[in-house]
């Protein structure tokens, strides 16, 4: 299997929260899979066999499968052996909504000039179009004001420390899908930021500890890009 | 089995989503009770035989359940007959903190004006001197700048919008615990405030429609407090 994937400075650091999910989806299916890195700039060109103007794009033989969504789907239906994913897979897709709306949205605001200063020079220009229409400011207008929208990630952190005072991972005693999605989350800032989301006691920093010790310390190694 | 819940002047106009919750999952399990109506300052007496400072409280036979978490944990567990409350009971937990964290809070910001015009005169001094605390000002500072926390509430709407284009219920094909945590807070702001939270064309408002016809009507019947 071939997964495309977003990178910026470093082509074996691939910081997409989606992609994200899909690594860890394969891991906990146990497949193995080789990455393809692209830069913002190579993903229109290099994914137009696969119908996608987004990263991650999975092929497996035959099949090419877009969106992170998607793809974890195909995972669950077409490795059937492995460990599933989803306890209940309406709930999973809405709890992936939930994650994007309160959580993703404000923490791309808070660290998009910290992204900004780990991609390749080549996604410059790229990146600040496409992204400042989508944040209604200048990415040095964000970082001047980073502290409003990482007030509103931190008040989003609330119900996942409140739940995780009670049990060890989202989906109960073992890691699953709504877990990838929170761990990617986290992953894609510490592969691009400095900026501390969780306290040391949060309940949160426990299941990040624990995550971390996953699939060989699979998310454990990233470090952020230099 | 008697069901202590929250009234403002209207006795047999029960406004807490809490208690709707568990008045929704009743009529899920289609259970027969009759409900005892408490005014704020009525809790704390009346609910000592319980330990509770707070409704919903059930009697069921010898069985004094509090907390409306806990209630429909008992329900689902001592009425297993009737259709299941819970897809996956870890993720409902979650759920329920998350409508706590996202929706329940700023919408009480946005309405514990009209709240406050619903309760009853006995209950004026105490809903203030407890509320008040929780909002960090004056009842009148937040009906004055309402618009913010409203924005905030519509803004935490956007996951369920989005979820409910492919699918008819939080729970699927059919309503259970997520969709009457919601729903509760939606009835809870219809009988105590005029203001539109949704707009026609959004898909929540087709699943609120939804909502309103189950169990003949419960919910739908539901009209602000005069």
């Amino acid at each position: 299997m071939k997964l495309f994937e977003l990178v910026g400075r470093e082509k074996d650091n691939g910081f997409s929260p989606f992609a994200w999910r899909v690594k860890l989806a394969l891991a906990h299916k146990g497949l193995d899979y080789e990455t393809v890195p692209l830069h913002f700039t190579e993903i229109k060109e290099t994914l137009e066999f696969a119908d996608s103007k987004t990263v991650p794009v999975l092929v497996d033989g035959d099949n090419v499968i877009k969106d992170s969504w998607d793809i974890c789907c195909y995972l669950e239906d077409t490795y059937q052996d492995g460990p599933s994913l989803f306890g209940d897979r309406d709930a999973a897709r809405l709890f992936s909504f939930q994650i994007a709306g309160s959580l993703l949205a404000p923490l791309f605001r808070t660290i998009v000039a910290d992204i900004f200063n780990v991609i390749d020079d080549k996604d410059v220009d790229h990146f600040r179009s496409t992204r400042e229409p989508r944040i209604g400011c200048t990415i040095e207008e964000a970082a001047k004001d980073f502290e409003q929208s990482f007030s509103t990630f931190k008040a989003g952190l609330w119900p996942y420390n409140q739940f995780l005072k009670e049990v060890n991972f989202l989906c109960g005693d073992s890691p699953a899908f709504n877990d990838f999605v929170l761990y990617g989350m986290f992953l894609w800032a510490r592969a691009t930021s400095d900026k501390n989301l969780i306290e040391n006691d949060d309940p949160l920093s426990a299941w990040l500890y624990r995550m971390d010790q996953q699939f060989d310390g699979l998310g454990g190694k990233v470090t952020k890009i230099k």
